[in-house]
């Protein structure tokens, strides 16, 4: 089953590094911790042997687990928010006068990529107060500023190229760019947030970009923050049809042709005849929860609290409510 | 296979008629007519005996199916709203002088359920404008309302309800509802619009309804125009698996254990099987295409133009754009 | 100035006894409380001479006035809904197993008369839950239903033909219907609730009602919860020009042409003439600021708010969020 | 009456020259075409002379007026489009093989400041296909992108930052900027599409930008096209008492104190003291029609066709329709 990790696409290093042995010298370390029903995971690859067999860039990754996520549990939402400003503090070095542009990648018209635009659109920008910041916020905020570029179908041009143009006359000390991811498991949907200091890598995302984002490329450390928020067609039907032969073949008794028949059709293989079977029809279909404009709303509300509280530290939710630009 | 058409859920009797044997006493008609890449089927449920062994009720379904819906194919679409006109004037038997209540049903928040609500915001209503109707439109059109109950997630009505009190004070001769349907095949999805004089039965369409909405209930004729939008997981987990499996038992020699290992995966119970292996994840997850607001907009246009060319026969389309509502 | 009140038309009872004299036999009692920087007024209109001289029928009329309303003071809005939550509780005589029916007055697609449906879309309906209510809430809620029926231009249907036949299926103890009104003054735009158990009379609103929808015509009591949210064109003309030539009257010396002119100017005459050269322009048009979007947006939370804690007392605000529908 | 052309806000040219005399030395030329209902005006300031008259830099300024943009009227709107088209050619002086980025200014939250950003979702943009080009499509259309950035309330960075970045990368051979923009008469909303070479002046436009947008900003030729969407509250009541007070002074017997105070309270004066009175009331209103929102998703159907007609000559509005981005 090893190769199944690489064969379907998933943007989760969590995902990536289930089906590998984690060994002293594996190049990947993995550590966990759970804050009651809150689970968050560490994924360190650490060296080139690391990346090669996780098919990820060495770096950190962080994915906070909760199925609160996908419900209205307003409680659990607040230590969400709170604990992905605690981890992205720690992973992106924030000091305390850093200077920030929170970038929301993602099609604002197709609901599941719509979750960078949304988040942004809740995000408390501060950059242009410097000299008119109301008092009360005054050295309590950080200068953050924040775009939704826009996929390169709806503008013409590369995402990548809009962005470093912006980056190139705000010169920010951080960016934080925004996304929503595919997973391979259709349970991780709307109920995982993956923190990585990797950037963005061509043809992740729900969108399928072809750019490049990260510290090199834009010349500033690059920070993202993802959700997945679809699986595609042909891995639901995957991991449905695993667990099928999974359930047959503990009943299969070993040695017959049967049994060979059944292990024969595990793997890599049968995904890419999913997907050729599915093509005609689905090449364009993505499996979401029927309500999923809600939960868009919602994990855009978590993610933006959870940025905002980080970036703004002596800002109350209250404060953020009223000197939220219209 | 007989039994699968009725263990998977589509509330297209195409679908349903799809793997019957039609024959001279089955109490079932069907015919078909092609105009371009446009197919036209009527499927006549003629009595008990078809009823029971189409599982739809006595009465006419017609099924208009052309690929360019699923695209931006504005020549097509305008032949298509042609079709379907003609299609609901012999299905309605309309009168010159009927009063018609258009009904929208479903969820204005569910993209792919806000077919019946986007339809009716595009309907050219006039009712209200008898006394003081634009001279250009005197005598050229029907009396038209149109209304968007909601579902009972969001007024605590059962959606049935709310239309039988409206009938009953607007007393419409003809009451035209638009739903968006679930259909079992994935190909079929936005490329399809099914006309039916038998109304709508509990749990159809993509919102689950729990009333009974036709003509008996609501004491007036009622005609449903409905488009499949969504295939549940379920279905295209089947659907897939069974393309696989087809493929595979060509192959196989017969009379092993292989081929009737394979032939012993088909059927209804590979279905439940499927069903109760997503059960946990998926339970209320859909398959939509991604761009499935766009598709939604385009194809809630094409139904009220065919509905507005049906009801309003002496009203251009530049007229419709004039004297329609904001 | 005593005719201006009747001529500039208002829906708030507040604007129209303020160039009243109040006396022991006017047939009107006014009564106010402060709470911190919120104002309630109760007007009664107690008898015919009253309705006569305030032109608006007997009954009750609460005021709820705060400037906080137009501003993100998230604090505030709490205090105010929980004030109208007891304002409503005590003029609709709320029994505890009351069934309630909350109707949304207006047109979505028109922002500053899209208050009633957008403070629906924000109550918590629970008639349809009875038999499988969540056992958290279980004997803490009323039953509560909501529909949002659309203006007569959009439906072709009287709006109050629609509630009387969804009152008459769904047989409510009270019918509690949310518009957006009209003020006189400007600066009571977005800053003041209105309460009264008259329902609301023909021309009322931002929309232009034709119906009357009160106890009487409905045949369950009716109270209306309304927000001013523009003001017309004419008016805000007539009421800057009112403000100018005080001042220029104070500075005349009294006796002369001048002075004369000046008096003259005021008064309903000018208000007339004032319509009458707005007319070809201006006839469809309101002035509201320029955020409304994000205004409606606010006042709708706050408005919708107390009518859930009114509504349903054992409820904290955490579980409204919970159990919201989609 | 000459200083109040300045003192009241226009970003018409057309309304700058009204009360102006055009000599053959005035530095401001003037002509005019009609085309049935359309009436197109181009303003020419030619020197500095005639650009400090106007308050506006010297350049091109064409002016398309037709009271049919006010109204469902397709037909007159595809004229316009037209005539739009053909302008824009001829002031852009647009090359065959032209790279141009479109580019919509204006917030997005607030209806009628939300031209730009509608605009632009309705431009074809075609630069990034240019290796995947559809077949059809080869040969026949320009390179073009379009961004709208936002503004700076919601964006934290000059609205000129952030298009400044993108041309530096895009690296156009022309801007197109469109806009929201203010108008001195009531009558001129949303009936006057305004094309100019002479870019954007800081403060001009419905959301007061600060910053200056022109060819020598941007480092290359910019034309903006706006439409006049709003009039401020002051202009609305200054104007309504302009006419008031013409009627009054046409009547009152010349000579007397009556005639000469009547004249003495017209010009700036007026139009200070009127906004001083609305300041505290109104400092953020606009006066709109009713349906805002329909209307701004009209006009910005009308620019977006004219553009992407002239932007690609060889494309019909089938094709158009074909080959939008979601």
């Amino acid at each position: 089953m090893e190769q199944t990790a690489f064969s379907v696409r998933t943007d989760l290093a969590l995902e990536s590094v289930e089906n590998q042995e984690v060994t002293d010298d594996s190049g990947v370390g993995v550590e966990e911790e759970e804050y009651g029903d809150i689970k968050v995971t560490w994924v360190q690859v650490r060296d080139k042997r690391g990346a090669q067999s996780m098919g990820k860039p060495v770096g950190s990754y962080i994915t906070i687990e909760s199925e609160a996520m996908k419900e209205h549990d307003v409680e659990t939402h607040e230590k969400i928010a709170d604990i992905l400003s605690k981890q992205l503090e720690k992973l992106a070095k924030l000091k305390p006068d850093a200077a920030v542009l929170v970038v929301g990648l993602g099609n604002w018209n197709v609901t599941p990529d719509a979750l960078g635009p949304k988040v942004v659109s809740k995000i408390l920008v501060t950059r242009h107060l410097s000299g008119e910041m109301p008092t009360e916020l005054m050295g309590r905020v950080r200068s953050v500023s924040a775009i939704s570029p826009g996929v390169m179908g709806l503008t013409g041009i590369e995402t990548g190229e809009i962005i470093k143009g912006v980056v190139e006359r705000v010169k920010p000390d951080l960016v934080i760019a925004i996304d929503a991811l595919a997973a391979r498991r259709t349970k991780r949907i709307n109920a995982t947030v993956q923190l990585s200091d990797t950037g963005i890598n061509p043809g992740a995302g729900v969108g399928n970009n072809r750019m490049k984002l990260n510290a090199q490329s834009l010349g500033v450390p690059t920070v993202v923050v993802g959700i997945p928020t679809v699986v595609d067609a042909a891995t639901l039907v995957n991991d449905t049809m695993d667990s099928m032969l999974n359930a047959m073949v503990e009943q299969a008794p070993r040695g017959t042709e049967f049994f060979s028949m059944l292990k024969s059709l595990a793997g890599e293989e049968k995904y890419h005849l999913i997907s050729e079977i599915l093509n005609p029809y689905t090449g364009n279909m993505f499996v979401t929860p029927k309500e999923v404009d809600a939960v868009i709303e919602r994990l855009s509300g978590i993610i933006a609290n959870g940025i905002n509280i980080a970036l703004h530290p002596g800002v109350t939710s209250d404060d953020m409510n009223r000197f939220m630009a219209i």
